[in-house]
């Protein structure tokens, strides 16, 4: 559902391209599953979006972007970007030489691909942190409030006391820029947030035009494809897509 | 991973019957999933299980029990028994004409299977409340404290301001009872929590009596079966089995 918010400031950036969306709602969240199922069930879902005939493959989740890689190889010459890369530029962008925080899922925490792509240009030290709750708090819409705050505090106050304190946290899952208010409150004004949603965006009209594959004139509306239930897609899609999704423009598919 | 609270209790219950526990942890939770999928999903792990020549099958996780009737049909003549019915019973048996708190997954809730069961028997009125962040704080092991306490006023107060108040909570999933003692204080002692549990234990050992399937003796050790990573089944998992569980006795299989 997250990945959303990834769409959102793509098709905002890039207004003469068509977007077909897949959300694997069946199975959701990744967050918490192994490495190798998630690379697997990624190249499913990739692959029914190429048998649909697009041009290029944004992973738009911060844990299914561990198999990026994996996913390059097996669609290979098909561009496929991930979020990863995009938001560690932006961290590195603000604090050159750290320190860094990264918060995200269990899984990609575990993964440690913030890490990797960081030190692939840098000493810079990085701190993460796991926070399993932001997910499902996001979908209740508990992003505010009393409640919030402390789950808030639980999981930032340790990364934030760290010495010297973390310039710049990387928002590493795209459910968590709805939480960003909060979060802001918690970790102090001074401390620049990573969304990976705007950076992504930039980086894929980099690359469409490196490619040659930008398109000037929008070649029809967008389509959402989900795994589970479209009408619970549609409702809940519209908090992280920031607008209505037309529950006509979605479909239930099956990956397996 | 809450089913192992059922498993628990059976294996206490029945110290002469050897289990083999199927986790449909890639896929987890099932809580936010459709009915459809929820059955499908279901008949799948189901079948892993009859495959390896199980006499009976518990249906060991409230949202998944929405596929009993299903599962009655395609693996007849295997009994099948869920944990809404007997949750249902005890209810009924503290307070035969309510009103009866029913608190589960957004799934369960919608579904409407606690209701149902209660109206096959009673006019006794049922409210029920969906508690989307008890399974996740479950599994994380935030299960005490303030934040834990804030999250259970906000579920169970509007729950428990209604006239007249419910004299019994059905703790209608599988993770809740990790959840019992700060659920007792919001609500107060005076309610009766019913933890399927315990009741769905009595029912499997009534049934076993029933068909004459009871064995004399324990035919080898459990065997627990997931469908990601079994270090962390193993891991998470003893939370709720209350036991240490041998990563030697934990497979990973694929149910697709």
């Amino acid at each position: 559902m997250g990945g959303l918010t990834v769409m959102q400031a793509l098709a905002a950036k890039l207004p003469g391209e068509r977007f077909l969306y897949l959300g694997d709602t069946a199975r959701l969240p990744y967050g918490t599953k192994s490495a190798d199922t998630v690379r697997r069930y990624a190249l499913q879902a990739a692959h029914a979006l190429t048998d649909h005939g697009v041009k290029l493959v944004v992973i738009a989740c911060n844990t299914a972007s561990v198999g990026l890689p994996y996913l390059q190889e097996a669609l290979a010459p098909m561009p496929v970007i991930g979020v990863i890369e995009p938001g560690a530029a932006a961290a590195l962008a603000v604090a050159p030489n750290g320190p860094i925080g990264v918060i995200a899922t269990e899984g990609t925490v575990k993964g440690g691909a913030y890490v990797r792509a960081i030190h692939a240009h840098s000493t810079a030290p990085v701190v993460q942190q796991a926070c399993p709750l932001f997910v499902p708090m996001a979908e209740e819409g508990l992003t505010d409030g009393p409640i919030a705050e402390a789950v808030a505090h639980r999981y930032l106050d340790p990364l934030m006391a760290r010495l010297p304190k973390p310039k710049v946290l990387v928002l590493g899952c795209t459910h968590y820029p709805a939480l960003k208010g909060v979060i802001t409150r918690v970790v102090g004004p001074e401390v620049t947030l990573v969304d990976s949603a705007a950076i992504t965006a930039n980086a894929v009209e980099r690359l469409l035009d490196e490619k040659g594959l930008r398109a000037t004139e929008k070649p029809g509306e967008h389509h959402f494809y989900c795994t589970d239930a479209p009408d619970r897609f549609a409702r809940v899609g519209e908090i992280f897509f920031g607008n209505p999704i037309d529950p006509g423009a979605v479909e239930q598919v099956d990956l397996q």
